[in-house]
């Protein structure tokens, strides 16, 4: 999992289908089934299920399994930026920033 | 700053020139001192301090600046493993390791 694959699982939450999350991600369908696939073999259990149909597939949803890792996943991001904000936010302050 | 750059200015720290970190670190003395361009161009102060002298540079040293974002990078990293070390487990859980 990273920020990209995440996104990729909201998208296909919101929009319902894996061609629609790619359009939605500025990415080619090719690009994002072949992600889907990486996760869903990556994990014990698929992240996204799909319903076959049409050149680009037919729907496609999280399953309860893939809400549990997306959800897992952001919590994670969310408990490291919290935990790290002072150490951040020093390399931060001198780091030279493009103005 | 990342695991590359920290153990880059950890061998340098260790070895006390550029040229045997790189060695150290299987990387070249060229991209090791890129690096090293790198880290102290992009921040306000130098992290590393290098005297000259042959062909590869002489001696090379951390800054008391240096020190402070390298600290402060492993804290980070700390930090965050262990914040998110139940998250880390629960994903961790589910993926299929290689054998």
């Amino acid at each position: 999992m990273g920020p990209g694959k995440a996104d990729l699982l909201e998208a296909i939450d919101t929009s319902g289908s894996i061609s629609a999350a790619a359009k939605q991600m500025g990415m080619s369908y090719r690009r994002a089934w072949e992600l889907v696939d990486v996760m869903n073999k990556s994990f014990k259990q698929p992240l996204v299920s799909s319903s076959p149909g049409g050149q680009h597939g037919g729907g496609a949803q999280l399953t309860e399994f893939g809400y549990l890792i997306l959800k897992t996943y952001r919590d994670l991001v969310v408990k490291a930026a919290i935990a790290t904000n002072a150490e951040f936010e020093l390399i931060n302050a001198y780091l030279n920033l493009p103005e």
